[in-house]
């Protein structure tokens, strides 16, 4: 029976994911960014270290174990590959070269109660670059770079980088005379949710904003540009704070990278906060264009610190692309597809069971050229063969005759003469083909 | 800290993990295999349903759960892919065209004591073929010819593939007159353990066997050939059985396959049992030459009944690569290496901090074709940005001036003139390259 929350794609739509993650781990690999795995557990300490996601952790126990371990024996999976990351950086940072860039491609769990388009169980691609006391800036410039070259690699519609810098939200509220400003943070963090007017009543409340500092708040909050003309929006609304002007510059260089190497990638999006997480600077989600309503599926930003070890602090920046759920939102609509159920592009036809020796022959022939290739599994009437490869959706039939061979493709009907030896299908139907929209 | 059994590699052991995961993926798309993967947790009764492994698996729980969910609704981590797969038919039956061939290459858990090379979470990555009602016996010759193609293409050495049939030994038995013919497979099967003088005693004090009878059984355990000759070797021991001439009529075929394939693959080995796996024919097991003691790293069989549904059967064939567990071995021996710990092939040396959005322009352009690049991280003297490369086994690093640009391999020290739009290096530096000894 299907797990409420743990997704199962069949086969054609498996071929779809690792198309996707081919077309990610090479981005990737261009950007020069090393593979690592980390083990799927945790101790309980580490993963409860961040504090607020305690509720989502699934923790293991073994049929057969004691009972009652000590609480600081126990493992959980991990909900994030930020945390393992972070860990594997403390344990390993003697053998590492530093600014260590790596990515992460795996699955990960949380126990929450599952709803539309959110999973127990998903993959996650992340990059994240990690520098032992001090990062430079650059690299949170070069972040939506890639990310925009994975989607770009990808037949799915355009994704918008949308991108904030607390120091920009900070130095705002501080330059209004706000002090408690992860409060007033956390209170605009549900602009989309509940409205402006109800944020207002919340920061008057809670955060002790007076009715002009909460609308000053709400007017950050509006600002919204492709381009770097969001400084002087915010510049406009009168407030002055050095942690504003050094976010404003940060956020000011992420947009123009971006521009330069991909117009219409990137958006000053002044109201993303990205809700609890410990980000201390850049902050990124992203939004396929037509799927805004289902949210972000590449979400991440700078760390200050993201490991450390003594007194010596590992700042990070990073970005995880939601390889499930936006291949779930896309599936869901039938927003891609591909060409077949199977990698195979050739059936060899099998006149007889006792020529399955020779029909081997060919295939093997056909395969060390880099051909998919499967013999017929019995030998039944050629329509029935054919039939075979149509249900699958393989093009070509491949007939072995004494005379000579022959090859057919089947969508046209067209048979040719073939040399098991030199024959090639055209190039796109080689790999089954994966369309979009 | 490491947690016992859950091993994680270094970045460039995991680009060796990921080199031979693609080469075994690409292997078994060439024969049609189709990819599927399955959630990683079951129910508690679909894990526990072959009954033998219960000790091993591991329960989910969440964190902050209702205490005492019904048992019924417990989630375990799956302990191979076998299980899942044939819960995956028995769901999607009606959506899967048989006979159905997929592959399958996931991170499998065990709840077991961890002992040298044995791992409680480990990559696996399995072959089957599966069909309803009946499954020709040619599948069981091909799974062979699959594991021999991917291990040829890895730089690992030879991989000796042994070969038994269960109708073989029980047909063997049967003609004997000994009729607990499990007791006696059972009892055989500890021959590498215990010796043939227990195995005999063993034989004739828990399966009832005559001291003849039990000198028969390890005379059969005995016989091991490159070639069908043990055909004739079983013959001269003066038993018969119609149960026996069937396995042997099936092991000639498999062996003979592999021989036409790959001479030097697979040998006839009549003491492999499978332990208490419920394998009903065919069974392999694989060492690597010169690494016999750690055991087998690919295993497998024929299923008379992988899955069924209501009266349906569903018979199956398949074998399984322990990835980990093969990498774990040759890791231990440092018998793989790879030339650098990133997959970046070019460093572009930055000449100060002002040129950085140049320089990414120079990356952007060799990215495009292919070529993954790093930009230096700091606008250090070029000396420093050598070392930069250096340690990381980069191959070149590229020098853009405004009179023209340079690359250099800073393994030769020879520097040439070079155009980003144009320059490629050689293709065996494009990848890291993965050599074994």
């Amino acid at each position: 029976m299907p797990i409420s929350g743990f997704p199962e794609w069949l086969p054609s739509q498996r071929m779809i994911e690792q198309y996707t993650l081919d077309k990610i781990r090479s981005t990737f690999e261009l950007y020069g960014f090393a593979p690592l795995e980390t083990r799927a557990v945790e101790p309980i300490e580490t993963l409860l270290s961040k504090g607020e996601t305690s509720k989502e952790v699934y923790l293991l126990r073994r049929l057969q174990g004691e009972d009652d371990p000590k609480k600081e024996d126990q493992l959980g999976l991990h909900f994030d590959l930020t945390v393992p990351f972070a860990r594997f950086v403390t344990e390993n940072h003697g053998k590492l070269q530093f600014p260590f860039r790596r990515y992460q491609i795996q699955k990960v769990w949380r126990g929450e109660r599952p709803q539309e388009g959110r999973y127990r169980e998903f993959l996650q691609a992340d990059i994240d670059v990690v520098n032992r006391d001090t990062l430079p800036f650059h690299f949170d410039t070069e972040m939506p770079l890639v990310i925009g070259d994975a989607f770009r690699s990808l037949p799915i519609p355009q994704a918008i980088i949308q991108v904030n810098n607390r120091k920009v939200c900070e130095g705002f509220y501080r330059g209004l005379g706000l002090e408690d400003t992860a409060q007033v943070l956390r209170t605009v963090d549900k602009l989309d949710k509940i409205g402006p007017e109800k944020v207002a009543a919340a920061l008057i409340e809670t955060a002790g904003a007076t009715d002009a500092q909460a609308q000053a708040c709400l007017k950050l909050a509006e600002i919204s540009t492709s381009d770097a003309s969001f400084v002087d929006l915010v510049r406009a609304l009168g407030v002055t704070d050095p942690l504003l002007d050094e976010g404003l510059d940060e956020l000011r260089q992420v947009v123009e990278a971006a521009n330069e190497h991909a117009p219409g990638l990137i958006r000053a999006e002044l109201k993303i906060a990205r809700g609890l997480d410990y980000y201390t600077g850049t902050v990124y989600e992203t939004q396929l264009q037509g799927y805004e309503r289902f949210g972000s599926i590449c979400s991440g930003g700078r760390y200050e610190t993201l490991a450390s070890v003594g007194n010596t602090r590992f700042p990070g920046v990073g970005i995880s692309i939601g390889v499930s759920r936006m291949l779930g939102i896309l599936f869901g609509q039938n927003a891609l597809t591909v060409s077949r159920s199977v990698p195979t592009a050739v059936v060899i036809a099998l006149p007889s069971e006792d020529e399955r020796t020779n029909c081997e022959r060919i295939a093997t022939s056909l395969r060390k050229r880099g051909i998919p290739t499967e013999v017929a599994p019995t030998a039944a009437k050629f329509g029935k063969q054919i039939q075979f490869a149509d249900r699958r959706g393989i093009p070509f039939v491949w007939f072995p005759t004494a005379e000579g061979h022959q090859v057919k493709d089947i969508r046209s009907g067209e048979q040719t003469e073939a040399d098991p030896a030199t024959w090639t299908p055209p190039t796109e139907d080689l790999k089954p083909q994966i369309k979009g929209l």
